[in-house]
């Protein structure tokens, strides 16, 4: 079979790949779709060269369906359909023994640590398989690791329902957490400054806001009576958006920082002590976060068909990844269902 | 009378003040220490004459015997020994109103934003006086402000019995917290810079390190298993200081911002995304920080003579405040007891 390879200097490649038998603790699956995942691009890119090993399948939001099973595994049969929560730890470090074995100091994370499901068929731990239900489009499942990092970010910030909050980003975290936050009873503002996107948001109900053009510290005033909002995600990973979205808190306000900064960008600390503010750290998702996304995506909470914008053959990776980075796709995935 | 008042221009005079008279709802106290706070030194640098209105009488850390009481109040009689819990709430805005009034939006710092105890007789509020036992040493009291920062400071962390926990600055705050930690069953690693603040870190008991000539990750890592610690406290208000805190923290650990930044500083919010770690913002104290900080003080679980340098006449305010400036002192009492 071929698989969909990066190979470095910001090439991917189509190139043969074994099909792995599943060995004791594992399952082979015949992987239908993946989506391509920011991070994939960064990869592409070449910002995560010292990490990945080359060349490398990339690919960690899928869904497909059991085609065999290795020896010890129980509960799963050929047909099944699945997503995999695409986390091995170690089981030994700090944070393993804490109890935050997503958090493990030795995190392989499948898809780029090790190899990743862009290819038809891809062989993984069985404790990573997540149930889907046969209801549940292969399309829409695709999205179930977006989808859990969404419902793990809304968690960790608290968000009761009735709370007002705002989103920072109108990427495919920012909606998806917009989505998430909507479906636990919460009401969104998102700050997006395409107007692309923004317009994505409003037909997808949400209130949206070019912050570039737009006043926003007084659309949250006049929105929450002067207090500002108990909740907010920076998902942007932008300095700008950070430094705007701090004033919009109310005391005792929690600002989820979902994107990723590599380098140290300035933070108002200042008005996390005025107002007594909680930044929180959120990464990944817990097996409760996937299987709460895989329901709110079976439920209909989650517009997959808005959120994505094409399904390319595996065949095409190039131009699914060219398609993604130009910025005229929010989520795009790969049919991995032929041969390739 | 006379006061030590604030005039500006970097200069402190002792000039004569109103002894103002208890109205309706306010108490008058024979005030007998006042400490001086970095705060104040701030202020005497000119840093917040944007706020401040001049001429200031400054002093918010201070303990005092009540001397006669407004119409309306009940409870309090000539004698009583009394500190103040300086702040007064607006009882109307959106964070009052949420419950959290001493993030009121238009808190009035006494000390700061209205006259503060560095006069022999002092106008407050009834509802800011907070009951000292016969048995605390008024010198002693007077720390029961700090204190109460540092007891904040501590319950904002969630501090539990048993755990290791690092302080970034050996200054006044950051041994009371130090102190407030130990007293909760926490061990304790002070980073200080300065070796005379060390020398009286470990005369308290506490393990000592300079950030500077030591390498502290390998230290807490050592201590920890290579976890490292659950909460920590930054209160030096370095970038340095800020920067080499974070690494220090296990997975789900907490920051407690407690130094001002005036500057918003660049901070690793990869390594808060890759741990999941909370950055805490803490200001001020409620009523139950200050009571447990008098209750501390009374216990002798704040070693006050220590932390006492001087205790200088109100009448030599300038020469204190050198005291303080010049580093050779921890904190400065005025004694206001003088007709000065």
């Amino acid at each position: 079979m071929r698989a969909a390879w990066y190979v470095g200097d910001g090439r991917l490649a189509l190139r043969p790949a074994e099909v792995v038998e599943p060995g004791s603790g594992s399952v082979q699956i015949d992987v239908a779709f993946t989506g391509i995942c920011g991070t994939d691009l960064h990869i592409l890119h070449g910002a995560m060269d010292g990490r990945v090993t080359l060349p490398a399948v990339l690919g960690h939001e899928m869904s497909g369906t059991v085609r065999a099973i290795g020896n010890g595994v129980s509960g799963w049969s050929a047909g099944d359909p699945v997503t995999v929560m695409p986390l091995a730890w170690c089981g030994s470090c700090p944070a393993c023994l804490a109890g935050a074995s997503s958090l493990c100091h030795d995190l392989n994370f499948i898809g780029i640590d090790s190899p990743g499901s862009m290819q038809p068929v891809w062989t993984v731990p069985a404790v990573t398989l997540v149930r889907l239900p046969a209801e549940l489009r292969l399309e829409s499942a695709a999205l179930a690791e977006p989808t859990a990092v969404a419902v793990h970010d809304v968690r960790r910030s608290g968000l009761e329902p009735g709370d007002r909050t705002v989103v920072v980003g109108g990427g495919p975290i920012g909606l998806l957490i917009a989505c998430v936050a909507q479906a636990e009873g919460a009401d969104v503002l998102l700050l997006e400054p395409s107007s692309e996107r923004r317009a994505i948001a409003a037909a997808l109900g949400f209130r949206a806001c070019d912050p570039r053009a737009e006043d926003v510290e007084a659309v949250v005033a006049g929105w929450t009576g002067g207090a500002g909002v108990p909740v907010a995600f920076e998902v942007s990973g932008s300095v700008a958006g950070l430094e705007g979205v701090i004033p919009l808190l109310a005391v005792h306000g929690r600002l989820v920082v979902v994107a990723i900064y590599p380098t140290p960008p300035p933070v108002n600390l200042f008005r996390v002590f005025w107002r007594e503010l909680t930044l929180i750290g959120a990464r990944v998702y817990e097996r409760a976060d996937f299987e709460r996304a895989v329901e709110l995506l079976a439920a209909g909470s989650i517009p997959a068909d808005t959120l994505i914008s094409r399904v390319d053959p595996l065949a095409d990776v190039e131009a699914a990844f060219a398609a993604l980075d130009s910025g005229t796709a929010l989520k795009v995935l790969l049919d991995c269902r032929d041969g390739a």
